[in-house]
């Protein structure tokens, strides 16, 4: 089964949203195993969507349309479907009474322009919006089915989940099934090269790799008749990717690399202090995003000045004065500095050139070093990154979790 | 100018990324006067991207691609736009030495399929990546402009910005041109009611309101043949809302709340620290995001554990004992010791319960204080938010930022 998916709306078209509609129901239509061939938005404009569905019509099995079923006078999809198929509209008293309902329960009178919502295309199904008051429409047409959905996300996805889904699940035999491995420290086309054979010759699962900021991730993808089916198919291609650059692999799925490291720091037991220069927090604020973390983290400094690696972290003088802020030998004090002061078991430091200026021929815009202290080591990285301030300091941050996440690996997972 | 966006991508039909980028480019064809009518997602097929290209080519004057320009074999834009226009392909020796200029300075051999990033429609203009590996294309061809960007967002809104929207605005003959009032302390909906009159008998300019996190901006966007001429179109209009609702009026455009902060901060000549707990270091990190602010910002300490409060900070250990961390007198001591100890000459200091677990009947999840210190005055404001734990800690750092403006603003402007 072929589905696609158009947006209304003119807000789209001047940036004003973004489509995040589209990207619900492709996850959830691509769990019951029904492929998404295209997105489309297009204006509140009749003879332009005329122009979309007309496409759609002759490319799909599915359409499924968001926004434009509102009362106001630029909500048009109702209408130009009904045209399309040379439908009247008709009342649906179940809807009229749910609109009655939803204004009598609010205290507030019903407008006119109301009424419009609880018009539907004859032969078409009302479906109940839970939420607001413009009901959805599903129409089974020609061979076809067109599913009209509410366009503020909130509504659409009740609806999506508590109706549609249900409803095509019956009629699609597989279901789908991803699983993403995550790597650090191999870039796109380093790993993609590695996995050339396997990613051109595999069609189901299949092996889809995707680069961001300072990762790379694989997604395993098998259509099967159950989940436990799709997971078999999986399993001996999960096997040999990582035997060929399991080494690089560090997490699964959805977890980000500073909850596998909350996790570790959990299951080991150990608390953590940060001292960050370039960065400026926001290794801190990550960390602190992670609900509980209160019990692992300890403290966070954020030493901009010298003054403050000296005063808070215990950097020598001498060694701001011989190597710099930015070297090996401060990021070492800082963490050693951090973890002694803070009686954490860990401590981590970042210190480096965010830019846009403060390089040198020497010392590049993007020079980052990353130190590491626990009672048994003390060691520093140096890494050159690229991209803008904001980016440097993600990266940097993203980095400094690896290295710690590395560290704890190492007593044991 | 008719111009529509066509994004390629698997990931996009899966669900697994939102078209941020078609936001983005709306956006900014739009301040151009540069009508968007469509946009498409279509996946890694050269067929069916086929399609959609020659379905763009008859109804729109600009074509604007993202994504599928990398090294991998499923990155295919360029190649089917080739085809579709029957070009052949040769590298771009610029784009080459860049290519390669990149992995040396990384010291990261470069892959043979990086050549296939250099690769360049016969007659096309490379553009420069100056952030990523793949560099853009623009072709102008048989009286239509297709421009393909790089998909990751980054590499794709640098080179929008730096090299696709000059071109392009050379051709469009009305500007379009906006002006953002930023406000504090006035609800969305006792905003509008305030201007109902104003927005609903405006068409040009347009006003549209929009809250945000903690704020509410309004939006003035004329259209007219010069930017001047839309400026002189929006002023009566400016003038007439900030006498009704100018009181909550804190800025303009982009500039954020912290960007205003530093920008009195350097007017001043004062330099700032801060003391955060539950916001866990993001006060710092937003702060340190603004290039420059190393001359005016000394330190930060996030002081998750009481222990680092009373260390760091010199709170006094009854204080968390009658009051607890989370009261009006902590957050008090909290922004006069880090201001003390840093000798920076504002502290400010947060405190609060981020959630989601940590409340009680009498400190909810969402109490916040928000402590300030300088040399005259000591003081802290009370808050109760609301949302979840990121958003507590995103609306306790604007408040504070807010605190920190409206004293910096009682020095004069």
């Amino acid at each position: 089964m072929k589905a696609e998916i158009i947006a209304v709306g003119t807000e789209l078209l001047l940036g004003q949203i973004v489509n995040t509609n589209a990207q619900i129901i492709s996850k959830a239509l691509q769990q019951i195993g029904i492929d998404v061939y295209f997105h489309t938005c297009v204006g509140d404009n009749q003879e332009r969507l005329m122009s979309v569905l007309e496409t759609g019509f002759n490319r799909s099995d599915i359409i499924i349309l968001t926004g434009g079923l509102g009362p106001t006078k630029d909500d048009l999809t109702k209408e130009t479907v009904a045209t399309f198929f040379n439908l009247p509209l008709n009342v649906d008293e179940g809807s009229l009474s749910d609109i009655k309902r939803y204004f009598a329960e609010r205290g507030r009178p019903i407008t006119q322009n109301n009424y419009k919502q609880a018009l539907v295309p004859q032969g078409a199904l009302a479906l109940k919006n839970k939420v607001g008051t413009a009901p959805g429409i599903l129409l089974n047409k020609d061979g076809k089915i067109i599913i009209m959905l509410p366009g503020p996300p909130r509504e659409m996805e009740v609806m999506l989940k508590g109706e549609v889904i249900p409803y095509l699940a019956k009629m699609s035999r597989d279901i789908i099934h991803s699983k993403v491995l995550k790597f650090y420290g191999i870039g796109e086309s380093a790993l993609e090269e590695k996995l050339e054979d396997l990613i051109s010759k595999q069609s189901n699962p299949t092996i889809a790799p995707l680069a961001k900021m300072g990762e790379v991730t694989i997604r395993l993808t098998a259509k099967a008749k159950s989940r436990s089916a799709a997971e078999e198919m999986i399993k001996p291609v999960e096997d040999e990717i990582i035997k060929r650059v399991g080494e690089f692999l560090y997490g699964y799925d959805e977890e980000s690399v500073e909850e596998i490291v909350a996790r570790l720091l959990a299951k080991h037991n150990k608390t953590i202090a940060v001292a960050e220069s370039c960065t400026g927090g926001l290794m801190a604020h990550k960390l602190t995003n992670i609900p509980g973390i209160s019990q692992y983290f300890e403290r966070g400094v954020v030493s901009y000045s010298n003054r403050s690696k000296e005063e808070l972290l215990k950097v020598n003088p001498d060694t701001l004065k011989t190597y710099g802020a930015v070297s090996e030998e401060t990021a070492k004090e800082m963490a050693e500095g951090i973890r002694i002061s803070s009686g954490a078991d860990i401590g981590v430091a970042i210190t480096g050139i965010a830019g846009p200026s403060g390089g040198s021929p020497e010392k590049p815009v993007g020079l980052v070093y990353i130190g590491y202290s626990d009672s048994n080591t003390c060691c520093a990285e140096r890494h050159i990154f690229s991209g803008e301030r904001t980016d440097i300091k993600e990266r940097s941050v993203n980095s400094a979790f690896h290295l710690v996440r590395k560290m704890l690996k190492n007593l044991g997972d």
